[in-house]
């Protein structure tokens, strides 16, 4: 049993629940290390896989049978139902039966969030959303391990965005060239988060690539969010098209590094997530948090906001990204760190020059 | 009111309830025109959209503060709770909260499989999942439109690959030119669902692509759905890499695109698809459907599938794509095509040669 699957089970009997059942495919991954598909939507032949966790018990998935081999190599026992199939198409049906099956009539406590009511209909629930979001934030070793390999896909990304950005070529073309380099660098298709934007786009904070052509001088805000066996990597630099930046956006670009600087500076355990945003928020108002946490989600605890309560602590693993938007520019840079005893190291590799 | 709206109101009629509550996003995007981002799956700062529609009101999403002016666009009211914020992060009791107003009470007719539990729980509900399912088979005028368009790109990716393959090259490379091709054509990135195999991996069906290296004379079968506007597209061909096709590629090429032209044949008004399926099957023995309907979800009805009920009407959208797998190679050939009052329309343009 891995110490987050106790921490899981902790919160099961405060709960006075005999079993857990993740539903959000955050959780499901974080318990089981068990994540599916996610690039096309909802798949029309299986429901998100769920997990089951009792003491003494191995985990068991609630999955198609398509992944059964996926459950088995984790260690994981299935409780199945026919996915692929050219049969009857009744995943929501099959899941329940598979979910009633291994529930046993137990008492769960669960996401109810996440969970789908046709499968909710016949358990006895109770919601324990709130607590498992902030038992992930701290990571085990072999969650940092899997983040530190994700790191190093944003770093693939970001040094491939730095040597394409050239005059003329559209933020789609060098978004191809980003995404092909990290697709290379993971030996296979990645889920992947992003902004990029260029030009007066920048002042917008973020968005999709589009044909819009990179001009001498534009800013490239690019932020890479790519996920590597379950877990996220985070990553944002913003640099400048061959050329010279104008005064606006050094300006920018100067503010939010030494943001980035001092909020790096400042991680320590112990500190409150909402005293660190208050350190570093004024005088830049950027519209979006400071820093988030992230692992098996891109967002999660500690989420460094106003009024943030979380407090630090050795294991969490923080985004830190203040950003400046204005007089028509927008420059955001970005480092991912983990707390440790009496600080933080940095994890992320990529450069954050203009 | 669209067509398929009083389609959707009339099966609420049936279930003796007084309010529709779309929630499968593919039931969504399908009575509304609203589709989310599904490349990163689920968002930390929002639910899947749900759509109510009531009769002689105007439909409401109900959708994050994030998605409001989306909702706006397509005539619709929003019920809404904050999305990315950097308050508290509450999408759930925000979504039920909001979900709630809108329902007013009513008797809600609705998807049980993909409404989350913790939304239901306040509601008095009917499962009309199934009948809705069988409504969308039969597509409005706007939406073949959308599905047309949706095909241009399919066509786009096909001609990129097929220019593109040559030996040395590896599959991730193809790849990377094919989605460059396709995000290039929609003017922006594009959901891309898709098996990329070459040489012995396309005995396997289907699968994404790896740093596997092609080599002359190999099999690239090369299978791709992209989703634009919320409707996807399919299409699938199976090509040779530069030079000479060996006799077991050629035979089994041959006997998909034979199978796939006597479909194309045979498609009409009140054919039974299992009764097609069973035209085109024997002596192929493919693992798979043999075709399948396609709109704001990938795999729908009409399945094409052995015993398979449903009867071809005039509007349906079948995506037929026989296959041939043996001797280590396998060949698939896809076409959509448009069910006419006589027979049908092939809506694909791309090239099926090897």
């Amino acid at each position: 049993m891995t110490p987050r699957q106790e921490r899981a089970l902790e919160i099961t009997r405060h709960a006075e629940a005999d079993v857990l059942l993740a539903a959000h495919p955050s959780t499901v991954a974080w318990l089981t290390g068990f994540f599916g598909d996610i690039e096309t939507g909802p798949s029309p032949f299986a429901l998100p896989a769920l997990a089951l966790l009792a003491p003494g018990e191995a985990p068991v998935l609630v999955v198609s049978e398509d992944e059964a081999g996926a459950a088995a190599e984790l260690g994981c026992e299935a409780a199945t139902y026919p996915g692929f199939t050219i049969g009857p198409l009744e995943p929501v049906a099959g899941a329940r039966r598979a979910l009633e099956l291994a529930a046993r009539g137990r008492r769960v406590a669960t996401e109810p969030g996440a969970l789908p009511a046709a499968l909710a209909a016949s358990l006895s629930l109770v919601d324990v959303s709130a607590q498992l979001g902030r038992a992930r934030a701290v990571k085990d070793p072999d969650e940092l391990e899997t983040i530190r390999a994700a790191l190093v896909l944003c770093d693939a990304g970001q040094l491939a965005a730095r040597e394409a950005a050239e005059p003329g070529m559209s933020e789609l073309e060098l978004w191809a060239v980003i995404r092909a380099a990290i697709d290379n660098a993971a030996g296979g298709r990645t889920p992947l988060l992003a902004d990029l934007v260029s030009g007066p786009r920048t002042e917008e904070v973020g968005g999709p690539p589009t044909s819009r052509a990179l001009a001498a001088g534009d800013a490239v805000l690019c932020d890479l969010v790519p996920r590597l066996a379950g877990y996220w990597g985070d990553s944002c630099a913003t640099l400048v098209v061959g050329g010279e930046a104008d005064g606006p956006l050094r300006e920018a670009h100067r503010r939010a590094r030494e943001a980035l600087a001092r909020a790096v500076e400042l991680v320590s355990p112990g500190v409150r997530a909402g005293d660190l945003d208050a350190e570093i928020r004024p005088g830049l108002e950027y519209p979006h948090h400071t820093g988030h946490g992230l692992g098996t989600a891109y967002h999660e605890e500690p989420r460094i906001v106003p009024g943030g309560e979380t407090v630090l602590e050795p294991g969490m693993v923080v985004a830190l990204e203040p950003g400046v938007y204005e007089d028509g520019v927008g420059a955001r840079v970005e480092q991912v760190v983990l707390v440790t005893r009496d600080g933080c190291e940095i994890l992320s590799g990529h450069a954050l020059e203009l």
